[in-house]
């Protein structure tokens, strides 16, 4: 069935996703603030600055009026930086009703409040009540999504229903959605595993090997799931596509730009150096200031986090933290995964 | 305190690890087979065939005389192909006395019987006994060991105070020791990544992305965990440095001698000539069998397992059996989840 869906932000990820549901018949308006992209996008099907060389399908309909992407939309897909998500919803709240299902594929916590994205949507909302918020999430480069390379992701919400709505409408043979009922779970795998891809960065900047290099993700997913444990997550969530599978990816490609900024910093560029050379927004470096403090207050060991904002926030050098958090003295194995599900498992 | 120890098989992980030990001022004699490979470590300092380009520590004395470097030995540690695991135990159980810690850095599962190798260690000492069996394994590429770059393994036994004392042989600055007490879990994790790192190298192979490599490694790494938890591993092992840690370090490497042989299979090659190419043992070709055997007596579902069997052994395409992966049609990653502990966890 063709469902008629605002993608809201035209960046990468956005615009794959919009391709995807494009590819698969329903009516879709992608929504971007500045009017010449929606031009370039209806015009000549490219999105040079986000998707340099891909060719977008021709059914995707771009715009800069919100009301027009919005107004009779079954689904409203927010793709924004974490730090726009409030004021977009605030735009388009006039334009929700009780049938409306939001959905968001963005991966951060909001520094001060700690919150999660759907959070932060359903605070904004004010009294409109949608039918549901549901995120969606996964290891899911944009790139090889528009290239129809096969691709996993997993889509989370309070009330199932929707969930398995969303499920249908992104689902086709290269674009796989599985659904999980974890969604606090699912919302902090995918914003935290961008600290973890700094970190790694950092480190394949200063030349350590694949060795070091396992162990951080292996050390880094642990330190994820503490902190999600403590929000009430399901520990096994972690160990799926929306934590294990987003960490991998994040962590192993070089599409990945949290992975390409902690490269920089360790290869010896200060931070304000690397943000302006990327042009984009780099999710990890607000994600680890909000979770250095929230850490700090729950009284959570995060070594990997707190080595990160030493580094971004306290000017320490990389080499000098990288080398504290290989050379730690824990000697159990099993202290770590005792601290995962915060019980004496032995 | 420096220790005598033998370490028994002179191939790429074996020599490394005596390397390890002679850094820590142990006394270290490494056996080969071959007289010639002996006289080159002790005279050249190299072992051209396995790691080439490196200079060893001048301390490893290498000999292809066994009571020589076994008989008063206080530590014995077996770095040899799984199939040759019960006739090297024969060999050296004259030398084994009340006082000797065996330890094992081979990564496989015996087909026919499925034992671990430190049951066939355990079997074939018959009435002799040992102080204790203890495995050592982790995310470590020999390459990366030799070069000092930071490396994290996990050592296990059933006799933990053993544990702890291998820990402490091998411990230093760059090579860190854990210890974890789920001996049965670590031996499974290191042998089964090796079938994952096969399927993971074929679909590199065919041209696969990176999304669609996160994906299988996540599916991976929950197949090893079923297995595992029917043997009585604590599905926790899985996460740590001897689960993930190696699973990544397998998967991403190309020092990775199962990945090779898996992205040559991927890339039109039959399985002969591939192993003829490698002329190293690729255990996870074995290991295939075994588990298959395994899982079907089980009654335990290990999709990736059986589409690298029917690949290696039934001759189906590569490129027929990764599609057939990837379009499974499970809907809820909870059901994975599930499965994982073998509980109707939600």
């Amino acid at each position: 069935m063709s469902e008629k869906i605002a993608v809201i932000g035209a960046g990468s990820w956005g615009t794959a996703l919009a391709g995807v549901l494009a590819d698969n018949n329903h009516d879709v308006r992608l929504w971007t603030r500045r009017e010449e992209q929606a031009t370039e996008i209806n015009q000549n099907r490219t999105n040079h600055k986000y998707l340099p060389g891909f060719e977008l399908p021709a059914a995707i309909q771009a715009s800069a009026d919100l009301e027009y992407c919005t107004s009779d939309a079954d689904y409203i897909l927010l793709v924004v930086p974490t730090k726009a998500v409030r004021e977009m919803v605030q735009q388009i709240r006039t334009f929700v009703h009780k049938n409306t299902v939001l959905i968001h594929a963005s991966k951060g916590i909001e520094p001060g409040t700690s919150k999660r994205i759907s959070e932060m949507m359903e605070e904004e909302l004010l009294e409109t009540k949608a039918k549901a918020t549901v995120v969606l999430s996964g290891p899911s480069h944009a790139e090889e999504v528009c290239e129809r390379q096969p691709t996993t992701v997993t889509v989370s919400s309070h009330i199932m229903e929707a969930a398995e709505d969303v499920q249908e409408l992104f689902m086709n043979n290269q674009f796989r959605v599985y659904t999980n009922q974890d969604l606090i779970g699912v919302e902090i795998g995918g914003a935290l595993k961008n600290i973890i891809a700094l970190g790694i960065g950092m480190t394949d900047g200063l030349g350590y090997g694949d060795n070091a290099k396992a162990a951080l993700m292996t050390r880094g997913l642990a330190e994820i799931a503490r902190l999600g444990v403590k929000f009430g997550a399901n520990p096994l969530t972690f160990t799926g596509l929306s934590g294990l599978g987003d960490l991998i990816v994040t962590c192993i490609s070089q599409h990945s730009r949290n992975w390409r900024a902690g490269y920089k910093l360790g290869s010896g560029n200060d931070l304000q150096t690397v943000l302006e050379e990327m042009g984009m927004v780099v999710e990890g470096v607000r994600t680890t200031k909000a979770v250095y403090e929230l850490a700090n207050d729950l009284d959570v060991e995060m070594p990997i986090t707190t080595a990160l904002y030493d580094v971004l926030f306290e000017n320490k050098k990389p080499e000098v933290a990288v080398q504290q958090l290989m050379g730690r003295v824990r000697k159990h194995e099993v202290e770590n995964m005792s601290l995962l599900l915060g019980t004496d498992f032995q």
